[in-house]
């Protein structure tokens, strides 16, 4: 039995963003054999950049999932462009990597993660629980407060 | 001709941590098709997180060695939880990524992650051969020292 | 109809360098079913490391992306190794992980890693089309400016 995605997406009321174009030389994923490489996803809205500074100094924890979260989002549009429109189509996420923009002082990154992490679980249940490395780190592109990569598996 | 991976251990003397279970929304390990993809492990001990603080600062290279040998150690009890508990199913350690909680000026990142370079070549011998990426961070979870997440191959 | 990538590479006027051996405990890549995994490459040059020091404090981003296309030189030259001396069994560039060395006031990381990303492409044509992490760091091996690592399909 496959879950519906995109019912269980409309259930908790997310509309999935355009999946951002890469602002630079590269491709958003990358589908080999049944896997995809899912390139690294920042906090971008519909009006462009959202979420930008360092935790520990311009963010508090929970502004950080919300950043999480978003890029999240986008990873999730990029997967369902993967998946030719069907999100029912990814059997598995397999891993996300997620780095925290943040002072040297501040530790709390698995819970900055957890904003891409419970989305990920809210969407995709069994399918969605992932392995995961959160890390911290002084810079960001843009200086926005979280990136994410994903590797999933497409049946 | 497959090594007795648990005789080796013993050997060694070493005995497994419990695998420690995520401080967050995922899971420790995801078995895809013939791959293992085993989340960012910390220096957890029985007692706790060890090795707390950064390199350059608060700990020498030496000191920082252990400390990814104990997140190698907790890498092969996921793994081992991963193949059914039996280590020989591994056939190949592919990839370890090491991140350092350092200061700027540190630059023996690559000294400080053989401390789980080694113990993979010790107790997996060929099969424990792996590519590896090493970088710095200036900040990690729980300010520990370093964090390592890994990719297997299941016979 | 696949590319002759060594006649691509002469075209471009490009000279692999020596595969670098590792620094310490591990192997350059691994090869498991169809996957090239390779390990960090820095910006080794025929007299040892260039590019030492970092960006937003040594280097301007053009020389950012000089020291990128020398990690993926350095990658050309080991999946050249990995794949018995014949790039044309590289079917596809998987994934960049790109570390930028920088300041933390830094956040040109992307287009510090198109050094590495466009060279891919020039290279491998389609087959370059990679899916990518660029992120920033406050410290690599031996304070080189850039470090990247990459998965491979082999055909």
């Amino acid at each position: 039995m496959t879950a519906d995605i995109d019912a269980r997406l409309a259930e908790l009321g997310i509309e999935l963003p355009s999946p951002p174009k890469p602002v630079a030389s590269y491709v958003p994923f990358v589908v080999t054999g049944n896997l995809v490489h899912v390139s690294g996803q920042v906090p971008m809205g519909k009006d462009g950049l959202e979420f930008v500074g360092k935790l520990g100094q311009d963010f508090d924890v929970e502004t950080g999932q919300a950043a999480a979260r978003l890029c999240a989002l986008n990873i999730i549009a990029q997967l369902k462009t993967a998946a030719d429109g069907n999100l029912d189509r990814i059997s598995r996420i397999m891993r996300l990597g997620g780095f925290v923009n943040c002072t040297a002082d501040f530790k709390a990154q698995p819970l900055v993660i957890n904003g891409a992490s419970d989305l990920m679980m809210d969407v995709f249940g069994e399918v969605g629980r992932h392995a995961r490395a959160a890390v911290g780190t002084n810079s960001l592109p843009g200086n926005v407060a979280v990136e994410i990569d994903a590797i999933a598996e497409l049946a």
